[in-house]
């Protein structure tokens, strides 16, 4: 008998699908218990409809398991969504009225004014939007919970601890993205080979806005966004895993190079107060070394969890510079999730 | 019988040094009649010594050519600089003191304020400074002109058409740089390999401080500099050849999208006019898809003397931004200093 | 009014498609006035529904001219097919039938024994099938010839001076193949970041039968195929273009490493006798350099029609291996085809 | 007190170096006492003379270790050597000498008559060669004990079930390897990148001679060496770590399939019966898919220690081809002479 929550992976054999399957195996309180997949894989095993792509083998257990279609029928509490943004609207919010707990990777609900835009360490006050949700969409035991956007969970945490202690009001960010950000198969290896993409569709548009929202203050029953511009670039480069972000930032009040980087080591979250289980000992580690982060010896950093950050420098225009690496599939996606489902879990919401 | 002026390319068996005898070879002009190296390499014959990386094939001619050590003994009139920044300082002066035209891609005499750091197309007005360079340092025929920082090039010449038109305030620039930028065997490829490196030695010094005396004015017998502040992060990426540039910009006055694309495609310089054999018929190329330039696409336009640049969107802080793409090792490094040499030589310094 | 013979293109938007209309831009006999593709492309503007990713830019005269569905109805004499293999067989057979001269890259009819599978230095004789092939299937003008596999023709060529002098009884091969082979956008750059995929769908298959009838001898109305046995493993790198196979051959005959050398370099086929516009001056290059074949070197020896061989060596097994390299969608695709139709316009076929 | 066995790693600071204290970290039996390095490094702590490339951090506790030079004073009873074959030779002797126990990845020693070439599941009996050694150098407690190069590794086990069961007649193979084959910085990213290097110095002639050493038999006080021949062509490609091999084999007796699938799978050794700390549960893992092994994928099979088979089938030429892929800087170099020296503590050479 089994005291693990039952939950299902939504569009489970794509990248972020396969991630969620991969963090959730052995879980302490989740359990896998139905996978996803569109018309073409429903109804096939999961072994045989998903070419397995991230690290390790796909689940033994899992390999005959039968991936249904996205119904409200299907037998779990809690849906990890990893739905194509084209799709995933409609569907999470019909799971969520069923009664089903939606943690959604997809895009489609994140700016919805009574959506959680989630960053666990960052936000968790946001949580309280589920009520509002609840009330104003007559859901009863359902919500949706929102995962931001990868190269956003990023820069997010990096900025939070600089927004508390002294203030933003100008981000400058630009990324160096990894392949597996472009889903799979993603990006041709023919095109990026000796090669940069200086364009991802959507992307600098989220990481514009998305972490005001995150950033931003709940007054009453609304997210009151935080008040900063920022400004991005994005580019895929060569890399599996793993989002550089180039960041300059201007600060509200002075300070020196150790607040600012005793500000990031000093960075907990409810998560860690709480022991979740995937949560980083540290979210933020400070690297150093001159040329650090590097995406491939920095992005598994706290298994995954943790954003690397380093080489904090004057910037003659707005004041401070430094670079950020975030693992985009696991902290960026699946992995943080996951980590907002343990924080409900643990705050109740998921009984 | 040939009336073509003897040069020399000094650190000939590096990688820049390889472009000035891949980019000289056939030249109407220049005949190249000297090849320099270090200690290790004087006395072996060039295709000996020189592990040739860049593309095409050795100049048979000079395969058999014995590599000399870099000494105002040597038989031409001007030199091609490719040495190492910690000798070229000396060497240089006294090559310029012994009569040599020093065209040089070394760092060494970049700031020195009677060196012009030329950009043909850009700051052709500088050559002035040879004659208060000569007159102090008492010397004849000889002078030194440099040039700057590959990655200056690309952008001094995307900046040129804006600080002339709209005036520049501020500029941010985040560099995707290729290996051929750190020489030869420069980066490690297990190093790069599925990675970025996200420090350059020097460069965001370089980078921020270069253009403005390129773009600065001739006043009097001094450059005085341009006056917008400028903030570098400088990355390296699994690319051969290409310095990409991710830049936002501030104007001092208003511009339409369409008056920058203008400013860009209309831009000419001296060498232009003058059709100097290594240039470029439009110096700045702008490309009209949301995805360009990349680098394995758009580094060899013009032969690889063309800037190109492309995405022109607002800029949420600075106004404007965009990318820009230049070739290292070409526009970057031997091509400008030939087509330095090109101009000097129309206007009689080289007689 | 231009006496040039009109071509058509079928499966223009595709590499090898792409590469048809690239090299045959400005051909001195030929004139592209069709382009087709598929259901999802016929009916739109070629510069909009084609990806172009061969190098140089897509011929700015073709980009609007429209895409049409590959029919007995196109205007011209003879046709480049890069159809896939899937729907090659019948469409093929159907505009030989009308009367079109079909020139195919494709598979499925490489086998036929009345069709020629044909590399034109190696086996011009056997166009002599045209006429049987005419003949028994009741075309009048039109006729197919076929293109081997583009591993195939790398080590059909290097063999040939082989089988001629001193007869081959074994053959070994194993391929390190760039992703062009695959198509577009072919293999996902996740996949083969940091990785080789050992397993190309029916290479190993095509590699160990078509060398055999591209080197059989036309006895009567058929090829008898060469009497050698060859066995093929094929894997994918991550290169770009340039299929390279490491070679060990067993001769029937005792030969001198100078023997093999001078056969290689002696061979011409009826390409450079006729001083046909695409034949290489030269079909097969040895270098002397001990780490020479390499993909990024000498892909484009002969602009990528000529195949460069190395490192002919003693093989304790077969008696002497080396390594051949071939241009996969140039010399092992589009190229060959153009050079094929080249020799059958002289040869009075395509009157 | 620590009763665990004081070791030294030689040559410290290179990638076998790095591998070695990596996989010694917190060794049940071993205790790294000692850090050897070139004159350039003796002196200086670990943590500045040694740029940390393999995976992890380097262990904190040895960041403040002074790297010493190799002299017989050295304070351990054992020592892995992972020094430059051009100076290993004298050296190792002379630790030996001095009663050293020398596991050693350097090549000088390995055809020596009275040293084992040791896979531990392949060939411990060779072992008794240490009592020759000492008996005939007139050494004491010391002997040298030396790996086989990386790709040998990987051939020889994938051979050895081969040779038990069936006989082995003739053995061709093309290899594709890794960048740590190479050491660090080895090869240059501007040189692997789009490319295959078709040449690794002296690496053929040591796959076509070690393996019949390893599967030799000890008669009376020597090998006599395995009877069959090995032809190798070696290539390098743009993979960080993992040798992969392409494989025909001619067995003497005929076998099926199946038959050879089930001798790699039972194969086992002396360290699996003994369950050494580093042996792989399974030394050789047959994968059923049709695409593997591929090195990202299962380089890290069995920590690195196991050899990964796949696509077994028939070859026209040998009668069975397949593939092999081997972790080389751990099964085929550091975990190789660790696993050494675990069964030669167990079975008493150490004490």
């Amino acid at each position: 008998m089994s005291a693990k929550i039952p939950v299902g992976v939504l569009g489970a054999t794509g990248m972020v699908g396969q991630q969620f399957v991969r963090l959730l195996q052995g879980h302490p309180w989740f359990d896998i218990t139905v996978l996803t997949g569109s018309e073409r894989s429903a109804g096939k095993p999961y072994g045989e409809a998903c070419t397995w792509v991230v690290s390790g083998e796909m689940p033994p257990a899992l390999r005959e398991a039968i991936i249904q279609p996205t119904t409200p029928e299907m037998d779990c509490r809690a849906v990890f969504s990893a739905l194509p943004n084209a799709v995933a609207g409609p569907i999470e919010e019909e799971l969520a009225a069923a009664g089903f707990a939606v943690f959604s990777k997809a895009a489609s609900h994140r700016m919805d004014p009574d959506v959680p835009l989630l960053i666990t360490e960052v936000n968790a006050d946001h949580l309280a939007l589920t009520h509002i949700q609840r009330r104003q969409r007559g859901w009863d035991q359902g919500f949706i919970i929102t995962d931001p956007n990868c190269s956003t969970i990023g820069l997010a945490m990096a900025l939070k601890p600089l927004h508390d202690h002294f203030g933003l009001e100008e981000v400058m960010v630009t990324t160096l993205q990894g392949l597996s950000g472009a889903g799979y198969p993603g990006v041709s290896g023919f095109d990026i080979l000796d090669n940069v993409v200086p364009y991802i569709r959507n992307e600098e548009e989220k990481m514009e806005i998305e972490p005001l929202k995150i950033l931003g203050r709940l007054e009453g029953e609304e997210i009151r966004p935080a008040e900063f511009t920022i400004s991005a670039q994005c580019n895929r480069v060569n890399v599996r895993d793993g989002h550089l972000e180039a960041i300059s930032v201007r600060l509200r009040r002075e300070a020196s190079a150790e607040e600012i980087t005793e500000a990031w080591q000093a960075f907990r979250g409810l998560p860690q107060e709480l022991g979740l289980p995937s949560a980083p000992e540290q979210p933020i580690i400070v690297r150093p070394e001159r040329d650090r982060p590097q995406p491939r010896l920095d992005r598994d950093a706290g298994k995954g969890m943790a954003v690397t950050i380093g080489r904090l420098r004057p910037c003659p225009l707005l004041g401070w510079k430094f670079l950020a690496l975030v693992h985009n599939t696991i902290r960026g996606a699946a992995g943080a999730a996951i980590l907002d489902a343990e924080l409900m879990k643990v705050q109740g919401y998921l009984d």
